[in-house]
């Protein structure tokens, strides 16, 4: 059984293809921690800024970071309204019908308020991303200086107004293109990983730790 | 030899890690064009709003579609600002400090206003949109009838303020963390195709066409 269904508003209720809206909260959340990159949309002077960066989810709220200087940051750690999307592409869908290829795909939007996080609520926030990317990379690597831990702002915003869609079927052909001899299919897409590459900066006889070893990037 | 290098402006200038900036025209085209879905970031209502969408390229216009009823582009088409954004996740990098731990990736960010394509022109795009999906598509599926013609809207942008952001290196540790004995190195990700799946409502008999058989998603 899957979490209560969060609550959503008319931004997140989805006006178009309506039958491709999912609301339970494990759905919403596999789609978010599925994803490595995120984006960021906000306003600064009035204009649309969107801006891709890594995410991270620890209960109810989505994290990012960055530079403390960044303007991105600046703006948003005052509290404006952000719209945080992630999405996955899953496959290509070719139709019958001109009008009907389609891209499947996994997406969630959530409406919020920007908020900075600090102090141990920040530690604590920065170790779940590492440990999120791999686990023990937190412990593993050497802790942030003063100054270090100084140039880094860390934003959260809270997940209440949010909502998924998702696109797994085939063409959404009519009738009489189901009859005719036109073929359609279609194209599965996955994000596959490579070979791990070593710094080659790296002392001789440093082994690979389990942590990247035992790495597997999956997006399900 | 490249395309000269497109102008840019204030918002597009980076202002952090100012050396992943890349700005010449063949760069920011192949970041685009490799891409199947981009964001579209807008202001409705004083709000921000990111919408993940199918895009394509026609010279120096990004475009985009959807139904004629969508809120997102009855409000795109009035000519108001948009952010466009396309990001290709290349890999993940371990770093030896906790704070340098980092993601690979392209990415181009266009600022712009919305502009309604329509007749002629909107006819030209959708076939330069399904002929990038897969050569030779616009051709082989059923023409849209008057009533799909209607239900879709399509949408342009002209790239003039336009930056891409490219980061392929390994961590940028400090020279003692090189000098350490921790592991750092990266974990290269990439799109993969599985096999393609013929839609099971297809009519006995049907070969798959060139278009799809051929069909290869590469990034680069």
């Amino acid at each position: 059984m899957g979490e209560p269904a969060l609550p959503f508003s008319d931004r997140t209720r989805l006006r178009r293809y309506h039958w491709l809206g999912k609301y339970d909260r494990d759905t919403i959340n596999s789609i978010i921690d599925a994803g490595i990159i995120c984006q960021v949309g906000y306003v600064f002077n009035g204009e649309p800024y969107v801006t891709p960066t890594s995410h991270w989810r620890i209960d109810d709220y989505v994290y990012w970071h960055g530079s403390s200087a960044s303007r991105m940051l600046k703006t948003q750690q005052t509290g404006i309204p952000v719209c945080f999307t992630v999405t996955h592409l899953d496959g290509i869908v070719f139709a019958r019908a001109a009008m009907n290829h389609n891209v499947q795909f996994r997406s969630v939007m959530a409406f919020g308020n920007a908020e900075l996080v600090e102090e141990d609520k920040k530690r604590e926030a920065l170790a779940a991303f590492t440990d999120k990317l791999a686990p023990g990379l937190w412990d593993y690597a050497r802790p942030p200086s003063e100054q270090e831990w100084l140039a880094t702002k860390v934003i959260r915003m809270r997940l209440e107004d949010v909502s998924a869609k998702i696109n797994d079927v085939f063409a959404g052909d009519e009738e009489e293109d189901l009859a005719s001899d036109l073929w359609s299919g279609a194209v599965p897409l996955y994000v596959g990983q490579g070979e791990i590459i070593p710094d080659p900066r790296l002392a001789p006889g440093i082994e690979m730790p389990d942590f990247a070893r035992l790495f597997r990037y999956t997006r399900k």
